[in-house]
């Protein structure tokens, strides 16, 4: 890391500064400008000494020279990794879609969703038990009675699941029925929740936080990994913007920059990146050309029917479009849906 | 609430839209403009009905009247909702003042601290022990020891305590030596910890989330006031922006916000809303004259040795500072520290 | 328009909004619900009118039902507008490619990237004379010299030219050697020089500013047309979020929302939105597949000696790569580079 | 600066950045660490070089050490520069209120306005002649007959007067009216409009753009500054968040932050800065708690038949008791209004 003091830093503060870096193992090298003394520290050294230099009189901040997250990098993993999940696997030639409803319903309407997702092609299914709703009063989902018809709507047509975990008391509920943990936007930086699912041998599909940078998103995934989870696939869903036509800006840059600095498959969300279903085909496309390793779209046989995010959600017909439209670009960037 | 239809929408689709509202038991009244159709609904529903709505074809837009929450808004309780904690009440007359270490680190360094804070004015000790680090490899708090410590030095000064709960399952445990809850940023939305939370009896400090609307937050306090539990004080402690200056951007204007639309009093946090010990100062005069209900701040006897937070940690001499200062604006603005 | 009156808002409030509605040629429509009042006003008023109502004691805000453009909206022309730039045509089956340097250097600068970009398929030549730089101290731009430069390197290769004009007092002489105007992203709100491009009888590329809303952005566009221009060519160029890994966060979902809204065509700028030309490769093919009606792009011979934007420049042969890779993508959506 | 290579840098692209740097004729320091070459440069150069070694390959990024604006830094003029308008001094004990209506609508609007805000205790007027409104539709300003009568109402209570220069063909006409320009926050980077403005003999308020960070924001500042003109105020107005219930978030830190880095005086403006008058009172005293050296705020003697901006302005009663309000909180905070 390298240490620029401020310009009215002492002598003396900028000894001290030096000899605590040297008692902490690092290798200094001190570098006296006209304007401002910079100090180089070569090692690896755990966050608190970062902090705590900082913190130190005449400091005026700390440049980090190497990425926070080791697990994650590809420095770490040149090679991609890939994330099976049933049939689908993540983070090679293929670009697996996930689909299904918002939230489980009822038998036939995840069944119903189940058959038209898996004919249109789609590998994996998806669909919510707990949800995490902004108000106490709206649908908060079916809990086991969800999981079950999830699972059994999975079985009935050979696709896996996928289904979100929000309390880490209910780890091992989803485990039993889920073939994929999903964490939710909201749960991005719900610490005690990733170092669970890291424990858990089981595919994780960790969504970014509505705020999250690209670093803290692979800061999260760290959390799974150095937990002893390796089946991690991200997931840009949109990040949140002064924009208000969309529900979330879609940040597709960021498929580019995990696929250059790490080594994790990364898919895209383009439901909730825009919030609204017109926008769902266009953006899918544009994912796919951007290198995105997969999608997860929302699909409900009658969306003004849906109990949670109808307006966003594709019909049967809409969503076997947008897989044409897909498998067309897939083609023309050298993979396949 | 409104619904504004598409300007193409045919009189089929709006005549479906007006019948599924009078079923869902709404009033309608329909406005026919030159180029779009209104349609007026009143009645109280859930927000699945609404979603429902959004998601009919013809449907432009939802136009809620109603803000989303109930318990939170001043409508439900006209009077300011006060929340004692210890001597310390939220919501009066009064600005008491939260101050303690980032971590609770050692039996010395807390002990130290509370003293310190104590002498200084401060009215309840905080400290962390279970700690939500962006990075796996950062120190994650004492756990339990820390709960312990924090208490003793609380009980050694006769300050009450606050500390973070992060997973559920700590609940009974930080119920055990906490005075008052803390809901950390990352977690505002942690809707299964808020549900939790909101079964104890005792108060909830509900930080705001780093990218929560004003009522996101309410809502999140709807959460908790919904479960039972209505002693909750809320807490601006910046959001996040496009600036870089500033770790986050501390939005007072949201203390004017929520003393509009709630009875709950509301606290602000300088220490993370701009991450420099020497923005701490102003920015506490600041809020204060805005006309906040508290301030909960970092202190640390020495920042250059803290495990976490050092650079935005005030000095205890820098603390007793900033108290003096702060008496001064809260006399001016009719209020007392 | 609809006027929500507030809770306590009372009946001599609510008359005298009525009747001052009625003053300005609304038709009124009131809806009394349990807990508010609600005002339907049927008519197309000014901007003014709707602020001084909202500036009405008793009234707790407004809710505009129709978009604030005309000229630009889709209502007013359904079909797509096409404007012509020498042979490219911009809103047809076409992507014409807008490729270049930042800023005009030298004679040979100029011509060797017109040149490369003519070769690889780009069909209008852009480089900057007057540079909006955000430091008094960079490189401002050669002014006319480089417009001169500019068209002459245009006229050797065949190639339309387009480039920036930042100054009022400037439109004449761009007006002289450039055959389309660019406004820059931070001049989007520099309404004298909308007006005065607006009636310039040449074609507009209208970037969208940093921080401009896509509504704000159409009302930029409206600026120019309802001055009598009505060639405008619009440039999502990324917007500035809370994101340091790219320069800008580019919005491609701005791309499907104009075109949901207007008939203007809409391109791309992969440079600007992403700051780093690794990004700008995957970027150019999902602008495409997301809809886009062209790409502008910087190139230079040698970036690492460009004056300005070499990190976010493409060599020419990049440049040839990324040109090959976005047909195929043009071709998988129907259309054509 | 300190230029970081990539991890797969060789030993050749290394050496090439290092004789680039020197021929540059910056000082060089090589740092080898186990993953990653950092070198160090010492020495002052223009921006342009930064970027070219920037575009060289094997560098990851640069790093640099010295803020890029100078006349305007604290180190360039350690006391604090006071700008007089009138009998108004920016910058010292004082804390001068500049107060008006949004725009000059009528010789009685401004007059009236005027005597009441002085008789309150402003010191300086403010109105709009130019105004630049987000639709061409709305009221655009009453131009050179707005000047006029805005001179007058000065000159009949004595009162300097400040307006907005939006067009670099209009700074002649607002030269002979106005005591002090202003650069509005559309206009913060209307680099052609500094320029000319800096070569003017007035003092200068700026606004802060709405998406400019502090930095850009003193840049702004320097384009006037090393143009000659040293007199120019810094205004605080409000920045572009996801926040909706206020029009812009207003980010007091950056009060701190410019008292920081710079000697040029900073005020606020409130109204702006929420959007809303219940808002402009606390944040006014909020304001000068922070350290702000004197406020902007919109006042109109009918709000309901304001031109613009009429939700957020002040009558002249609220006005007065603002004013009492604020001088409370300067008195604690060891100033005066």
């Amino acid at each position: 890391m390298i240490v620029i003091m401020e310009r009215e830093a002492t002598a003396a503060q900028i000894e001290k500064v030096a000899e605590r870096l040297q008692a902490f193992g690092f290798q200094v090298h001190l570098s006296r400008g006209v304007e401002r003394t910079v100090i180089g520290a070569i090692g690896d050294k755990t966050p608190e000494k970062i902090e705590q230099i900082e913190a130190m009189p005449g400091v005026e901040r700390i440049v980090p020279i190497l990425q926070p997250y080791k697990l994650a990098a590809k420095e770490f993993r040149p090679e991609r990794t890939q994330v099976r999940v049933g049939n689908a696997v993540f983070g090679g030639d293929e670009v697996p879609v996930i689909a299904g409803p918002c939230a489980v319903e009822s038998p036939e309407q995840i069944l119903e969703t189940a058959r038209a997702v898996k004919a249109a092609g789609a590998t994996v299914l998806r669909g919510g038990a707990f949800k995490p709703r902004t108000s106490p009063y709206s649908f908060q989902g079916l809990a086991e009675e969800g999981l079950k018809l999830l699972k059994e709507a999975g079985r009935a047509t050979g696709l896996p699941v996928v289904t979100e975990v929000m309390n880490p008391r209910d780890i091992e509920l989803v485990h039993e029925y889920a073939d994929m943990f999903q964490i939710g936007a909201r749960n991005m930086q719900n610490f005690s929740l990733l170092k669970e699912v890291g424990r858990a041998r089981k595919p994780v599909l960790l969504k970014r936080g509505l705020s999250a940078t690209v670093q803290e998103w692979l800061m999260a995934a760290e959390y799974i990994l150095s937990a002893g989870n390796s089946q991690v696939v991200l997931c840009e869903r949109g990040i949140r913007t002064f924009e208000t036509e969309t529900r979330n800006t879609l940040d597709l840059s960021a498929v580019a920059a995990v696929r250059e600095h790490s080594h994790l498959p990364v898919i895209v969300d383009p439901s909730h990146g825009t919030g609204k279903w017109k926008y769902v085909l266009p953006m899918a496309r544009a994912a796919v050309a951007a290198g995105a390793d997969g999608l997860i779209v929302e699909v409900h046989p009658r969306p003004e029917q849906a109990l949670s995010d109808g307006p966003q959600s594709l019909t049967p017909e809409n969503f076997a479009r947008m897989m044409e439209e897909v498998r067309a670009v897939a083609t023309a960037v050298g993979r396949r849906v």
